[in-house]
């Protein structure tokens, strides 16, 4: 109770805190002090234990993502404890363990209240514009400057300021330097698998690009009871934990002179039942779609493409009985769900600590960036 | 039983009789006498008494269709009576009522047996050839010249010959005149809001086409409980029509100088639950697709785009929930469901006299293209 009886003493105070700042596109992030405010109306401000690097931080940072607003603080997969909330939040309280979750849920508007939707829109104007609803403002200052937020989680920060339509409170017991790893890529591949493609068993699987969100993929076939599960990269050197994981095959396209859907289709006599693209990368959206299965194949696309760039194929594909497919968050209605993906993990049932293959404090940050670019690392945790 | 002791005559010998052919792309068809050979091993000869004319024939007329082979007899959405049958036949006789079904169903390949799929593979290879399976030639001949099928089915002609997993027969008691049109368009709209969309109640549909598919696909909604029908047309004359299929409202969408998806999203808050492509065009299939609902839309291309042509969109419109599907002859398991269609028509549960908007004479059948291309006619049955 020392760390609850710490919050007392900064609840609505503002905090300074260690913070990596984006100050701009393609350069290093700067960790230093920042102001991090109280939480307004209806906020919740979370204390961030561990925080994971995902791609769409490096894409945002690259300066790839047209909307990306800069200054700002970055980071959307962490797990941590609540500080303080603000006037009328009753969900959670000082001291409880969550996992801020970039997808809202509020349980009220129409995408809530749909079973097949997770794509709340409760504060959707506002994360996208880096700031927060009560009154649209950011809550990081740094020299009296705004520094804007990021994907309604900022989780680049020791503290930070999130709708409280953003945390999903989780078991207590849980250990934050892993269950944050389920605040993006690894529940969306689960997610894909379980609530998107609704995988069976017996079926067969493609999964294109096997950095994390992939090998989630292919973890979650395996447990759906895939009898086939074709893993894809570029890169020979993710075979070998694609098929711990559970692969039955792994293609590399380079070793072939033709399209890796017709191989895969080869391969395969007809396709597969469920196809995977975990990159981002439109030429391969078309190939995974293009192997899945005549008559009845999904294909989902989970990677997310560069700005500007479009997907194609003939519509013969999709008369022919293909579905083309997306998911966001796996299809995971986040406060609802992540929990119990927690919960699943802590009685075994997942892989979660395969995912990390790297542990760095957080001033390191930079170095965990380049890991993350040069192929090298899975999943990077970075601590306090 | 005069016509089945006239069967008996003709049965093992050839038969000449009038047909439509056609000679090569861009040119009227020639009715004149042809020669239609008796059915081989697994073959079905069947006395035509209705076809009516589709899109598809015009198209393959017109010479879109690179795969198209001439000298042929086209036709493939009509009504008939068995005149003969080849060796090992056992599931339809001499007498029995039929219609010629272009998609197959042999009840034993993977795709029969597969619960979500009609695309039968047993004759596949040797439709596309315009030549039966049992030797690799064709049944029809002119002044000796061999002439080639078309789409497993060749109904230009008052006799033609057909794989046996390609009739499908129905109550003695229907109209052939009128249960031709189940041959296929007509069964493609129904069957891509039942078997392909599966419309639920309440729910909210667009519709982009308004011939004889799409108002089929306004009359199947209509049934299947949506509440909502948004009807879109370049052509207003056909709006009447569409309400009274059962369209709530029209949209044509040259009275707005921005694109009709944003025009429907915005009459429709986030879109509709379902949309279908009815027309062919790839730049109407993705307006659909991009005024499928968020978080769970669902986009059916039915029409059959010109060669060569590709369906585009940005992977956002997928991975924010929006499902891209086709269908072919609307799902339906031709030879086990088309009988139940043809029952539901006998028991007034649908429509189809009301897409019949001209009776002519085989001999007129040039006429009947001049009237589909005017776009005239939703369909024009012609009998012998």
């Amino acid at each position: 109770m020392s760390q609850a009886a710490d919050f007392a003493e900064t609840a609505g105070k503002p905090i300074e805190c260690k913070a990596a700042i984006a100050w701009e596109a393609k350069k290093p992030l700067e960790v230093r002090n920042v102001t991090v405010a109280p939480p307004g109306p209806g906020e919740v401000r979370v204390k961030i234990i561990a925080t994971a690097l995902c791609h769409t931080d490096a894409y945002t940072l690259d300066g790839l993502d047209p909307e990306g607003l800069f200054p700002c603080i970055l980071g959307h997969e962490a797990a941590g404890i609540v500080e303080s909330v603000g006037e009328g939040v009753a969900s959670v309280k000082p001291g409880d363990h969550v996992i801020p979750c970039y997808q809202a849920y509020c349980g009220e508007c129409k995408f809530c209240k749909h079973p097949e939707s997770n794509l709340c829109v409760s504060v959707r104007a506002f994360t996208g514009k880096g700031v927060m609803k009560s009154d649209g403002k950011p809550r990081f200052t740094v020299d009296g400057k705004p520094l804007f937020h990021f994907m309604g989680t900022s989780t680049f920060s020791e503290y930070t300021v999130v709708h409280e339509q953003s945390v999903a409170k989780i078991d207590p017991s849980a250990p934050l330097d892993k269950v944050c790893l389920l605040g993006c890529g690894v529940s969306t591949g689960w997610g894909a698998v379980v609530n998107t493609a609704k995988v069976k068993p017996g079926s067969s699987v493609a999964v294109f690009g096997l950095g994390a969100v992939g090998l989630a993929v292919i973890e979650a076939a395996k447990r759906a009871g895939a009898s086939r599960i074709i893993a894809v990269d570029i890169n020979p050197a993710k075979f070998a934990a694609a098929k711990e994981f559970g692969a039955t095959e792994c293609v590399n396209p380079k070793d072939y002179d033709k399209p890796v859907q017709q191989v895969i289709v080869e391969m395969t006599e007809w396709g597969c039942d469920y196809t995977f693209e975990c990159i981002g990368n439109t030429a391969v959206m078309r190939a995974a779609l293009e192997c899945a299965h005549r008559g009845w194949g999904t294909s989902v696309i989970i990677g997310v493409a560069a700005s500007g760039q479009e997907i194609s194929t003939r519509p013969f594909q999709l008369v022919t009985g293909r579905r083309w497919m997306g998911t966001a968050f796996g299809g995971y209605k986040s406060r609802i769900q992540v929990p119990d993906l927690v919960t699943e993990y802590m009685e075994g049932k997942t892989l979660l600590d395969k995912y990390i293959t790297h542990n760095l404090k957080f001033d390191q940050i930079n170095e965990a960036f380049e890991l993350l670019h040069a192929g090298e690392c899975l999943r990077c945790v970075l601590t306090f």
